[in-house]
């Protein structure tokens, strides 16, 4: 195994103590739980809290998304694996400013446990808490049992559009309102070209051979929808961008963010190839981006792929992706 | 090859058409080259303007640090190799708002050479130009031969201090003498865990044994001085820091800039990792880092591995590391 790692089991407090020491600028530790990374604007008095969390190994998800008018606190898991009720818990604390803390996180079933717990838990103490799943991944479940699909990079809009709402002072129910619209108005899915390996386990966990890729993969390798023989940039991107507009039925004219993000071990000159074509894909489509970000933004260890997730956009939503904003990440 | 890529002729051009694309708000290309990337802000009439360029495969290098008080214009090379002299005339013509243009580029044979011909073609048009050659590379020749030493990723914190300086409406002289300054402050050191494929070769050009790693290893692969057993992430992250202190012999007190920037397929946690003990050891010596980049800041494809660069600063190196900026890297 190729890597840089000490013990496998110090990874991830390793990988938070960098992480906050890099941007002491915009992010700290929670003095009381080592688990939960919070924004230096956090809490925002009198504004509601936004909070995220999920497994490690998806740097810079989801530690670098927390800032300012973004994600004020983050629980954080082992590798692949859900944070703690208790961490998810005290990641709202530290967001609650006093109007309530909305949870935007993913679809996995440790998430949705643990954050369930974290809201009773911290009902005691007086914080109302309202909750967004991500559910963007289109090759997870059929588009008729949503509420089933796994929650990947679209989170990214989520945060920002929930972050952004929040900055604006808008209640609880209203940025609870405007995540939800942002997810729902998300689509994604990712190719993998070659796994990743956790490092206590030390082999790949999954198996993709070479010359073939796998269409529909989840973020920890979930298997997708169908393996076949590796196709060129062109031929991918095409296959991404109809999995995705065919699950959208949106009408020419429509305008869109994009996101293209490599899982690890991604060359990045290749992202900027796919997003080439991705683009050209959208404009035969009569459709305009009005936002785009390509590169590393949503991870799997050292997975070889790639994910696209495509927003559909309206006036609240622009105004909303396009707030400025600072994070290590975004 | 797990790879996404079309004709591998056709790489680096649809790199760039994706690249302007996706980045349209802040760069765009130069109508009359396609292989010069030119930042929006670009010409700053009666400003000094800034140009760099290089090899392809370095993404998010070169072209990503085109922007508003970064970098003017970039020429664009085939991957791994030097953009033409044609080029690079181009970007310094696009660069050009009639106070001249400074070049500020990495230490290697093709570009010393292509850059120097673009100087006397563009000195037709009467645009001055000063050049400033990055060699922070500390592993690629001894310290009493620096001038051999290759540019590496403190060329980042070169065009850095240089646009800063330009966009404080300097003379070209001064303008050189603080990018000069700049990476003549700045030490950089290489450590390679695998190699990288040129897609049109479609096989490593250099090998790295599992279970080894390659300490002082170039960009594009260039040996290291020495082959050793893989350690810890730890004991990497003192070896490199060791390395590039050694050859810096700062006084405890000083201020750093740092960059760890991954080599295309390292996870980024594991940056963060190596960040976190870099940190350590530079506080065990009494500095103090004042900024910190971690990230896929200078790449090499996929090639598995890192690079630490450690600025020292400042007064004035500081304040202009400070100014603001915008380019799609940084």
């Amino acid at each position: 195994m190729q890597r840089f790692i000490n013990n496998p089991d110090d990874l991830v407090d390793e990988t938070v103590a960098g992480f906050v020491k890099a941007h002491r600028d915009l992010v700290h530790l929670d003095p009381a739980n080592p688990r939960v990374v919070v924004s230096n604007a956090a809490p925002q008095p009198g504004r509601v809290g936004i909070v995220t969390g999920g497994g490690s190994g998806h740097e810079p998800a989801f530690i670098g998304y927390a800032g300012r008018n973004m994600v004020d606190a983050v629980a954080v898991g082992e590798l692949f694996s859900s944070p703690t009720a208790k961490s998810f818990a005290d990641a709202i604390r530290a967001a609650d400013g006093g109007a309530g803390v909305a949870v935007l996180y993913g679809n996995y079933a440790g998430d949705n446990m643990n954050v369930k717990m974290a809201a009773r838990m911290v009902a005691k103490d007086g914080i109302e808490v309202a909750t967004v799943v991500a559910n963007d991944d289109v090759c997870s479940a059929p588009a008729a049992e949503r509420a089933k699909r796994r929650g990947v990079a679209g989170e990214i809009f989520m945060w920002k559009i929930g972050g952004a709402k929040a900055a604006q002072g808008a209640p609880l129910s209203e940025v609870q309102a405007a995540a939800q619209k942002a997810i729902d108005a998300c689509r994604s899915v990712g190719v993998g070209l070659g796994p990743c390996t956790l490092p206590g386990v030390g082999h790949p966990n999954f198996q993709i051979e070479p010359g073939t890729m796998e269409v529909g993969i989840g973020h920890h390798g979930e298997p997708g929808t169908r393996v076949e023989a590796l196709k060129t940039a062109s031929e991918v991107a095409d296959d991404m961008l109809r999995i995705v507009m065919e699950d959208h039925a949106l009408p020419p004219g429509s305008e869109v963010a994009v996101l293209v993000s490599g899982l690890g071990a991604t060359p990045v000159n290749e992202l900027y190839v796919l997003y080439d074509r991705i683009e050209a894909g959208l404009t035969a489509k009569g459709m305009t981006v009005h936002k785009a970000l390509v590169g590393n933004y949503f991870t799997s260890l050292e997975m070889v792929g790639a994910t696209l997730t495509v927003m559909a956009l309206d006036g609240e939503l622009k105004a909303l992706l396009d707030l400025e904003t600072a994070s290590p990440a975004l």
